[in-house]
């Protein structure tokens, strides 16, 4: 990079609005843990002037001559090297910055705001009715957005590329559509069966011991805490301010044992990527995960597919009743193994499980997709929204409040791209975890003796440590072999799911 | 002030200033408290990000014009009103920072550097010698940044007015010329007297316990916990991010019941100051103690003029002791109270007790004040510290390590103005406590029954809710009715002092 000075100039641009940004992300934090209630004005402004001091140097027009000329040159680089990465990432990002008018930036962010308030407002009614002409507005003002952006296809791919780049909705679609076909069946067969107990897991857990035991399991799981920690906050969250520091929180219900641990291994697959990206792009914008899909698979991969499997159980049980010894004493591994899976048709998103949590996800998604394609009306969201309910999960909210005033996703931005990245993290995290497996002899068996550093080091040599140096695509083709693909996930869920609930018949496997 | 436009332009600059310091403010608090170790690095990148953004916006020439235009307006302006105090210190600010060229800022930061990490080295050693021709430089530097002010009339009275606007060398060096007149009599009488107990302070005493029993003092004191908070650090420390959030820290040693109790209540006299500033100074740089010697007399105020008093012990002893039975069974109020004003000789200027820390402060101004004058070469100044710790402490460190090169101070930037304010405060701490005294009716009955109110609201109207409005001579005429005066801190000293040691006659009251 040194040897060409445009490319200093670009790497020092880079790292400013790495920092302005990080800095930033150091305000919500404290604001998230350990703000005193009478700091919150000072810091909404502090936490205003640092965004509007990103946005000054992020639409530089300085930046975009630089831009411009590094340009010109670009054919002499390698297109796989860090020189050609940054200044691809760097036009992609300042054009995101600077295509959008100043004016259509504030006309937004004022409709936003009052349409947040006035869903705050609403929702406890649950009446869907009034959100009606602001949500039209919102999906104007959103279709307005994916007009700067005129190179995409699909009126929504603007959105969707925005998380993971590349990615369309054409795609998405296909995908989701074979995950659906899958998984309904699944859930009906489930949820025939008899539940599993799980009286124990509502006992009354401390905290510092619960805290103490998440802390131990990522711990082995490979989260560094020395580039590290775990504080404690309402919504957790894993945050980063370099690749030596990244932080995540948690939370924790003492009648509650699921919450506050699987937070926890969540958080830490986030952080474990974050903390994995090589040394070298330290400071650039380079240094984080690909995309938010991938970042999903990372934490579900080690908070389901490891901290909910059989053979984590059988390992780390005998600690957690050892750490319990009461609340757990008429308990057996099997039983919490069985309890921390069990599935339930439900109406709220983040109280899924893990069979049916997609299943919350698509018909969002679908519903946004009909919207942008002129498919479906604003007015007539409720109704579709009860619909899919039906159809997907076999459950109807009583009114809007749960149904779809649910989420603040559209009443606080634009319609269009704000969950698919979560089902396509599932759908990844098997992927990885499959190709794990090809490659690391008695991976199950490694978890099962609660030992996790060859995962860890696969992970950080396929995934981590190459920070945006690969698209998603190229990610997952050089670790797995293949582009997305949701067979191994729906395969891993036919398999788990059938077993746990005793199916003695496989559930739509031959549908494919 | 909205309705003048340059106004509104200027209250706006003043403010975003005020906030990237806040901001810088909280990157500093993270570090010394919860950063991980792995987190240093960027952190220290972000921080010089935000002290560069900070001198860019605080140099802007735009903000020189707009000084210049709105001077031209001064006269139109009531001159003890917000407008005229906000221009005033806008200009002051302008001009520190504009004066000083880039260059030398920069030449001076790499000698500190290299100074800073010199000493480091050389201390353990106990040998000044090699430090002396970097210390030359540091004098002339220092000589070169105060040419830059010629309109001062001593070379030493920009650094003192730097911290305490107004004050020369002239007048600290009569004040505290009065103040060691007076001091070391006064040590020499109660050193020659038997010491009191102290055994019991070097108990265990579990940290959780010191932490809460500190808390609830200064809750009681009038520490607004809605409005801050207190962690642990390796250095007690302030820091404040707006008037709703002014934060300060503690350190504990479970051997050594006085460190953390004392650093707390010191702390919280820093910090309800600040959090009493009137709320229309927020965010603008007059929402801050107005001098450090006015801040430090607050933290004196409730550290020592408070919290070592007679009254404070009968009232607190019983919870302290019921907080730690075991280790204070043997003890009673008296021992306790005579126990934390042990007066002892000493070399480490920051063990020392109330007594004596003012010799520590005095001998270190006059020194610095010999160098600037050119009456001390810096190849003596080791002898010249031995020599004056002999003659007003009657003690002599070993080598230099305790001696010359004690203090980080004189090693990490320039020479002048790093001490006088400690003393300065412990001096006005005793002018507000007798203004307080005089119009509070038993005041010190109400501190024996822990009730702190009216005290607090007495500092709250007559010091904290001014800021920067008023000056320190102007806070103290108002507040005292006249300007700096040793007397009061002195007599203070000698009534105390003389009846805890059992001195049978006055020790030189009347030498003056």
């Amino acid at each position: 990079m040194s040897e060409h000075p445009l490319f200093e100039q670009l790497r020092l641009r880079q790292q400013e609005l790495f920092d302005l940004s990080a800095i930033g992300g150091l305000l919500g934090w404290d604001r998230s843990t350990y703000l005193p209630p009478g700091g919150a004005p000072a810091r909404a402004r502090q936490g205003a002037l640092m965004a509007r001091l990103h946005h000054q140097r992020a639409t530089d027009p300085e930046l975009g001559r630089l831009l411009d000329a590094l340009e010109r040159e670009l054919p002499h680089f390698d297109p796989d090297g860090l020189e050609a990465r940054l200044l691809r990432l760097a036009r992609r990002e300042y054009d995101r910055a600077t295509r959008v008018p100043e004016s259509f930036v504030a006309e937004l962010s004022a409709h936003s705001s009052a349409t947040y308030a006035a869903w705050a407002q609403t929702r406890p009614g649950g009446d869907f009715g009034p959100m009606i002409p602001l949500l039209e507005r919102t999906l104007e003002l959103s279709r307005r957005y994916a007009a700067f952006f005129p190179e995409f296809e699909h009126p929504m791919d603007v959105f969707v590329d925005a998380s993971e780049e590349g990615m369309t909705v054409a795609r998405v679609r296909e995908v989701f559509g074979r995950l659906r076909d899958g998984l309904v069946p699944l859930v009906q067969a489930v949820t025939a069966r008899p539940e599993p107990r799980t009286d124990f897991l509502y006992r009354h857990y401390p905290q510092a011991a619960q805290l103490a035991f998440g802390e131990a399991v990522i711990r082995a799981y490979g989260y560094d805490f020395t580039r590290g920690r775990q504080d404690l906050t309402h919504h957790p969250f894993c945050t980063r301010f370099s690749i030596g520091d990244v932080r995540i929180t948690t939370r924790v219900r003492e009648d509650d044992l699921t919450e506050c641990l699987f937070s926890t291994l969540h958080e830490s697959g986030h952080a474990m990527y974050e903390q994995g990206v090589d040394r070298s792009l330290e400071g650039l914008p380079l240094a984080r995960g690909t995309s938010s899909g991938v970042h999903e698979s990372q934490s579900r991969l080690w908070e389901n597919v490891v901290g909910r499997s059989a053979p984590f159980w059988q390992h780390y049980f005998p600690a957690l009743q050892a750490t319990f010894p009461e609340q757990l004493a008429d308990v057996s591994w099997e039983e919490m193994y069985r309890a921390v899976n069990v599935v339930r048709r439900s109406l709220i998103r983040t109280d899924a499980d893990e069979l049916t949590y997609n299943l919350h996800i698509i018909l969002r998604f679908e519903l946004e997709v009909a919207m942008h394609e002129g498919r479906l009306e604003v007015k007539d969201l409720a109704a579709a929204w009860h619909e899919r309910y039906t159809a997907d999960l076999g459950v109807r909210a009583p009114d809007d409040r749960d149904g779809v005033l649910q989420d603040v996703h559209w009443y606080s931005g634009m319609i269009g791209g704000a969950f698919h990245s979560y089902a396509l993290g599932n759908i990844m995290s098997l992927q990885f975890w499959e190709a794990a497996r090809g490659a690391l002899p008695d991976l199950e068996g490694q978890v099962g003796q609660g030992e996790f550093a060859a995962l860890h080091g696969w992970l950080r040599e396929k995934v981590y440590r190459h920070g945006k140096m690969r698209s998603t695509s190229e990610l997952l083709v050089a670790a797995t072999g293949q582009d997305l693909n949701p067979e191994p996930y729906l395969n891993y869920l036919r398999s788990k799911y059938g077993e746990l609930y005793g199916l003695t018949e496989p559930v739509g496997s031959g549908a494919h």
